[in-house]
């Protein structure tokens, strides 16, 4: 007997590679490539760090209170964690508890099913049809919850209010929760479904859209009971979560939604203009509405294609799995950095087949 | 049938409050009366807020590598978390899943209960004894792992390594925490018995000695195998936990070590004045090692001097608990708030017992 016999052992997830070298184009974690609202920094600039001595406030309030009033609800709606992975974590282990599987899509966020192994909620996974669409009438089966990410991830692909909705009337005896990760990008909120549906719990983060990866931040708003069961949980996990810096550059960034719109619009110009490029050089993908694209080559293995960008310093994502294998997962970055990658793939498609094409650099 | 019977139901650990109003003595969880390092503000002000567009190194690597060799170990026998609460809550979900009880003192930080309820841990407490020390016999049973803090909250007693020994010896198939929160004022660490037991892991965090509760950085320090468990279950829930500031702010904090020594140095002092005083009003306590004093008062229950403090905007904690209702855990504060905590004490002790005592104020 030794105490690793009673060691849980699991698989962890994964994320996208954060490569330690410099002048990286880093197109492989759907970070933004603008920076945050300009107020962030300088309000950091006159924090009283002398402040930092004491424990921040374990509710979170001004962050909350910031976010209760941009979305129209009450902050006891409203709850915040260490971004969205950590709200869905916690989400996991306070809804998933009745022992009946969960649903969600087979091609998706690639979090849900570690969550499971870690916590033990049973799942199933449903095949989303060939153009990367939900069936909604697949979630019209015995289960114990439902997740799925609208838009979707990997994919891009958005479904319409009106299958949020058909989903949530079918279930209405479990918590059905909505990631929306990436629905700031030109996809529409389910939260207006909140009115009708108190089982429904919408999770969002600053990571994309709110250019705040490096400060961790997500949040998710459901009804105040909900909210209510996740607050228990999260004060039988840890009292503060967010720390003082999150919380008081977490609402700066709220304020500024003028800034917000300017960042997401940017970048959804930017992702209609990189579609119409790629098509050209012989790419397809389902029609993204989020801050990346999921594209694959009519001719090029998509393994090959990320080998050769890894080599020219372009870094996206890809993944060899199940039906998936083939497509390459491209956040969408500047102008500049997305000129340079369709510079270098537009080399690389035409040098295809031809002696030495994966030496190809990226110049400049 | 309702989505709430698939909710996970749990009573959550209360947090010592964190009054809004200000110009309060906050005596009442354990923070440190004096700043962070002067390094830590002066990084911040120059740090690159552009930066949080990006996630943060997922392995905290400058936290790690400072942390590593500040205790002389391997940077892969340290993790760093959100917190110590955050380390202690992986650790039960990691080490503590072999079904059978963990053990740890009957009188302890009481977030262990919690952690343990949540993740379905079965416990069994051991009786400190009338000293409030540990009887190492009693961890010579069938156990699934033990815990315990040193010095032990909210008593502030200090068990000498051989007491930490004996426990490791006789559990060599189970993994043994030591919770180090509070052994910068006065204690020993147990780091040195990790080159006899791999089964050993050490808690420390930076929110009582290194003035950083607002920051949220807690670690520990154990075999390089145990750290690599705890990195799995860690991915498992949450890719990117420490953010860019705890990140750089924390490894600052561990770089000036001339200022920490002086900060915990002055706390020690302090706290062995205050005890002379209190011993004069009538007080008696165990004997702390750590940044508080645990103290009963001869004559007057606990309860009744924790509200009239609280009257005169002096928060301490206490807990209506058996065994310890009647002690009040006094966070050592500045020498100038330790007077103003004393002289209220003394006045208010004085006149117990005469018509309004407890309406007495503070003064300045």
């Amino acid at each position: 007997m030794s105490w690793e016999d009673n060691v849980r052992k699991v698989t962890p997830y994964v994320a996208g590679e954060q490569p330690k070298k410099e002048n990286v184009i880093k197109l492989n974690t759907n970070e933004c490539p603008y920076p945050p609202a300009p107020g962030v920094a300088k309000l950091a600039a006159r924090m009283e760090w002398d402040r930092l001595r004491l424990y921040p406030d374990p509710d979170a309030s001004v962050l909350v209170n910031a976010l209760a009033k941009y979305y129209h609800v009450s902050p006891k709606q409203v709850f915040a964690g260490v971004g969205s992975d950590d709200v869905l974590s916690m989400a996991f282990l306070t809804f998933f508890h009745g022992g009946k599987p969960i649903l969600f899509p087979d091609i998706t966020y690639s979090f849900y099913d570690v969550w499971a192994e870690l916590y033990g909620i049973p799942y199933k996974t449903c095949a989303l049809d060939q153009e990367f669409h939900i069936r909604p009438g697949d979630y019209r089966q015995p289960n114990g919850g439902v997740i799925f990410p609208n838009p979707n991830a990997p994919t891009g692909v958005f479904e319409s209010l009106d299958v949020a909705e058909q989903i949530l009337m079918d279930n209405r005896d479990v918590v059905v929760i909505v990631d929306e990760a990436y629905v700031d990008f030109g996809g529409e909120s389910a939260l207006p479904l909140l009115k009708k549906y108190d089982n429904l719990l919408v999770v969002q983060t600053f990571s994309k859209s709110r250019s705040m990866a490096g400060l961790r931040i997500g949040f998710c708003i459901g009804s105040e009971k909900m909210i209510g069961y996740l607050n228990d949980v999260k004060f039988s996990v840890n009292s503060y979560t967010l720390n003082l810096p999150s919380q008081i550059l977490g609402a700066e960034a709220v304020r500024d939604d003028a800034y917000f719109k300017s960042v997401t619009g940017r970048i959804v110009a930017t992702r209609e203009r990189v579609k119409g490029e790629l098509k050209k050089l012989g790419f397809s993908f389902p029609d993204s509405r989020a801050n990346f694209i999921f594209a694959a080559h009519e001719a090029i293995p998509a393994g090959q294609i990320f080998q050769a960008l890894r080599e020219n310093d372009i870094y996206v994502r890809h993944w060899d799995r199940p039906r998936i294998s083939n497509s390459l997962r491209i956040t969408i970055g500047t102008d500049e950095q997305m000129d340079r990658l369709l510079d270098f793939l537009g080399r690389y498609v035409a040098g295809y087949g031809k002696c030495g094409a994966s030496r190809i650099h990226a110049g400049t």
